[in-house]
């Protein structure tokens, strides 16, 4: 899901010296996390998937929470490069359709962890813990909501970003990494009355 | 949430003869799926919040699973109904149109509860028991993938349904449902492509 990851089982107790069990672990839980909701999924499970022993996944993560954590960490990281870019663009849509393609592109390469993190009432309790993050969700929603087509409580900033990261995490595996991105940026500029770049003056 | 339930505590072994303690349990069931997630949320923390003894629950959901199809149970029932009338409309646009609507309306009404059926996890295994609901949510899907305005798989649809949804269930509560649901509708509206009333010919 997240990168590319060995996804052949193993089942020795020195599991945790092998290279790549780490990210494996990561790319089990965002599959887990996805099908059982954050809190729906133990550390055991994820041992058990893997087939591996709990003490090689405690090896890499103490607690389900670090985990959770260690998935968050880049996906917020780039949540905050998109921001940063572009609150630097020069007028209202071009701040707001930077953040909408960027934040596109990232759902998209993360699917589930996209949902994961957007839906996940888990993931709230983390946000809580880690106001850097919470205020850079805030920055986020400002940038669309900036330039609502009409004054509503930034209800239409929120529909696009819950519907562009529930399109991307609903679609079709069949659908490639370029069609999906192009789509839900095309319904994120429609919800928010913001021209395609073709027919922009 | 979830119609008016009476929200004064109690702590007697006999509530199970309180009038409306069935609609408290299912009203604060609602309140802690939303914050813990469905498998976050234990029948022993709903008998906490409520002052209630575990007995209490017990004699009206012997199970988690048996509580989230009893909350899940009228939202399908309300869904189908207007899956029904939509497909009954004229042409593709008017279908669409009242599909989107009747959705807006319902996930209006029960903020909470439409990102817990939309979003959480735990509901899939519960549509995959329940054949006639997820039916339903096919038809749901159909009925808007049929305007899309451009072809995309039903991602546009998709980020439709999880931006309708997502859009309720975290706007700030200063929204009244009317303001609320109108929002959803026009952002909605500009998703599929749809004009809004006034502009029809």
């Amino acid at each position: 899901m997240v990168g590319e990851g060995d996804t052949t089982a193993t089942t020795t107790d020195d599991a945790e010296w092998i290279p790549g069990t780490r990210r494996r672990v990561l790319d089990t839980a965002v599959s887990l996390f996805g099908r059982y909701s954050v809190a729906g999924t133990s550390l055991q499970m994820i041992a058990d998937e893997l087939g591996l022993t709990k003490a090689a996944i405690y090896y890499h993560f103490r607690t389900r929470d670090q985990l959770l954590l260690a998935l968050m960490e880049p996906i917020f990281t780039e949540i905050a490069g998109v921001v940063a870019v572009a609150e630097q663009q020069p007028d209202a849509a071009s701040r707001a359709d930077a953040m909408l393609t960027g934040y596109a592109d990232i759902v998209t390469r993360h699917r589930t962890l996209a949902a994961v993190t957007t839906f996940d009432p888990s993931v709230r309790s983390v946000l809580v813990s880690h106001p850097q993050w919470s205020g850079v969700i805030d920055r986020q929603m400002a940038l669309l909501a900036d330039i609502e087509p009409e004054p509503s409580d930034g209800v239409t900033a929120s529909v696009a970003l819950t519907g562009v990261a529930g399109g991307a995490s609903t679609a079709s595996h069949r659908i490639d990494d370029e069609t999906l991105r192009a789509q839900l940026i095309a319904a994120g500029r429609r919800i928010l009355g913001l021209p395609h770049p073709s027919s922009r003056s």
